[in-house]
């Protein structure tokens, strides 16, 4: 390869983040690039769980909810959460999945634009994004329509019918990036309130909603904020939207929860958002990912980030053909990823996996790498290259290719 | 007290359930009857939750949806929460919250009924049941209407505009069961559909659902199936009710997840009734107390739940002056609790705590005391009431009163 490995090791020397790999649990021999995906483990989360389940639970049993402060798991990740997102204290709360957030978001944004009637999203965007539109829409009796529409095209179709525009902040296909404060202006410019979906941004780079002036906001814990196999997601709402009457109307988010009373009275600010007892484990898992998240440099972990995607652009460049780079080129237009696209790519992903280097496919041609700054090394990235490189060269996946072909047609 | 404590300790020693006290962690020194509100430790659960956080998370990281089978989770689950409650392999998934299952349950029988137009419960249910209600009404736009009625007017309301019934089989303050049979029934011939929520039923009793006919069904994993604070809910369908559009049509509950299309296509059967990524931490933990449930032999748990439902309700009468008993005297209307009443109950289960008998107070003026058949003894309930019957005597309790009154009014 031309880029040599000596070169490469002396970026890992030199990377201000590089103390934060013994931060995480990482298997042996596998280099890890689907931290977009599942983040991985941290070293602090195993016996804090232990500690939360033998003594919280074991021991302390009920009288957990006031002193192990249970009850204020979802605020108190929520404020966590917002210093990575650019929200304020009271904005966000941790609950639910990202599916059910989204509900929420769309749920409210429509109720504070009931004139109009659409919600645009585009095509392509992470399916329960537009699943979760039309399953709105499917229950407002007419009045609401999901409506999906090119990525080209999505500003010019922001006219007086649409209601709400729910876009992810970070494709999770291709890793390029909205640009939030362009878009969000635009939107509102025409009446138009906007939902990001920050499942791949959270964690990943620096955002900055309330800089954008941004409406709503939901995204997901378990990818790069490290809070384990479906860690609670988490939901923005400006403080001006804190008005709305939830549709998601569970006792959690009631004004006075232990009252008991027969009538709903939506609670003060973000928690009215709460809906239904919060999962406290998978809470402790995810506090322990946004604590050390915290400890880093947002503006180290963005400029890590890029490099480690160019590093991997270039090295593409220079090693391999027959793959096309599905990414933005330009680090800046791009998040913590980098998709390379092959006709035969899931054959190809199968080998690399075997081969200890795990990124992910997605239908239909594409193998995505995701960089987490925090323990991704540029080594990381230069092997993955140099495993596909000789899988292309010894061609001993084509003689699965046939079989997966029609395994995943 | 009249009753000897010795009669008691034989009775223990004869509970055909007594090994089963042992598969739990319980503090020392504490006397704990609140596993309605939060079921105990199963002894299995610390090191399982271990094994997923460090092997399956830490180890297999994202192939874990794979080679651990975390993505069969809900259904796994489901499946084994139906045997505990009357159901069919394939109509129950464990997911999301109870309120969250309430509101899929209640989405789905309006749009099953959708001539009729009124979602009906009782005044006195579990709030989040009432709440739910609220908040599908309200997003209708007219089209729904939640209205709760006194409990002796429910089936006298069931008229051709009622569309479905709610109701909590156990009650979760008086611990009252509902006739599910004879209610399902009367309710079907009138054209309504019924959705049980079973939180305070799902392990503490035998429930028939298929046998009653039931439509939908929810509950709890963290009261009596003893699957952790927060644990993941689930959610019964009847086969014939497989056909629904699930308003919350999230990613999980597509026809193919992943292939990651724009269209929403509800999946096979129960499957449309996931949405979001399941929290495995959560899962696992509910798991572990499910397989321990599944041991046991129900008939048994309902007999030794009458049982020490009996002893409290006789060592009441015989001890203590001043307390209303409010829930049924009659064991077979009963669920698993037993509930009293008394002007200062606050500052009464206060002291009571304090000395390590742990039940729960719900207002205006109950004290409200769980019975876990796999852990709960007969001394404990005897326990239980020589403790209050002592805090009566000594007036101990009264020094807090006033503080107490004026803090929770």
């Amino acid at each position: 390869m031309t880029t040599t490995i000596d070169s490469i090791r002396k970026m890992d020397r030199q990377d201000p983040l590089s103390a934060y790999r013994d931060r995480f649990h990482l298997p042996k021999d596998v280099t890890y690039l689907d931290g977009n995906s599942l983040g991985a483990l941290p070293t602090t989360t195993a016996a804090r769980i232990q500690d939360v389940v033998t003594r919280e639970w074991g021991e302390d049993l009920i009288r957990s909810w006031n002193t192990n402060d249970w009850i204020n798991a979802p605020r108190r990740l929520g404020d966590k959460i917002a210093r990575l997102i650019g929200a304020d204290a009271g904005e966000v709360i941790s609950a639910d999945s990202t599916s059910i957030n989204v509900f929420k978001a769309l749920s409210a944004a429509t109720q504070l634009n009931s004139e109009r009637s659409v919600i645009l999203s585009e095509t392509g965007n992470f399916p329960t994004d537009a699943y979760m539109m039309e399953g709105l829409a499917a229950m407002s009796g007419g009045r609401l329509k999901a409506e999906l529409v090119e990525r080209d095209a999505v500003l010019d179709s922001l006219d007086d019918r649409v209601a709400v525009l729910l876009l992810t902040h970070t494709h999770y296909k291709t890793g390029a990036l909205w640009d939030m404060k362009t878009v969000t202006a635009a939107a509102q410019d025409k009446g138009v309130l906007v939902i990001w979906d920050l499942s791949h941004s959270a964690g990943a780079l620096p955002v900055e909603l309330n800089a954008c002036n941004a409406d709503f906001a939901v995204g997901c814990g378990y990818k790069y904020l490290n809070g384990g196999p479906g860690a609670p997601a988490f939901l923005f709402a400006a403080k001006r939207h804190h008005t709305v009457f939830p549709a998601l109307s569970g006792w959690l988010g009631h004004k006075a929860p232990f009252a008991f009373s027969d009538h709903y009275e939506a609670g003060d600010g973000i928690d009215r958002f709460q809906c239904g007892t919060p999962g406290i484990l998978g809470m402790a898992a995810l506090e322990c990912g946004l604590d050390l998240m915290l400890e880093a440099d947002m503006a180290d972990i963005r400029s890590k980030s890029m490099a480690l995607g160019d590093l991997f652009i270039k090295l593409v460049d220079e090693n391999l053909s027959g793959f096309r780079i599905v990414s933005p080129r330009l680090s800046e237009k791009r998040g913590s990823q980098v998709s390379i696209a092959h006709t035969d790519g899931y054959a190809i992903m199968q080998a690399l996996i075997e081969r200890g280097v795990i990124g992910d496919f997605r239908a239909p041609d594409i193998l995505r790498f995701g960089f987490t700054p925090l323990y991704t090394r540029y080594e990381d990235v230069w092997r993955a290259v140099s495993e596909i490189s000789d899988i292309m060269q010894s061609g001993a996946w084509q003689d699965a290719r046939f079989a997966v072909r029609s395994a995943v047609t």
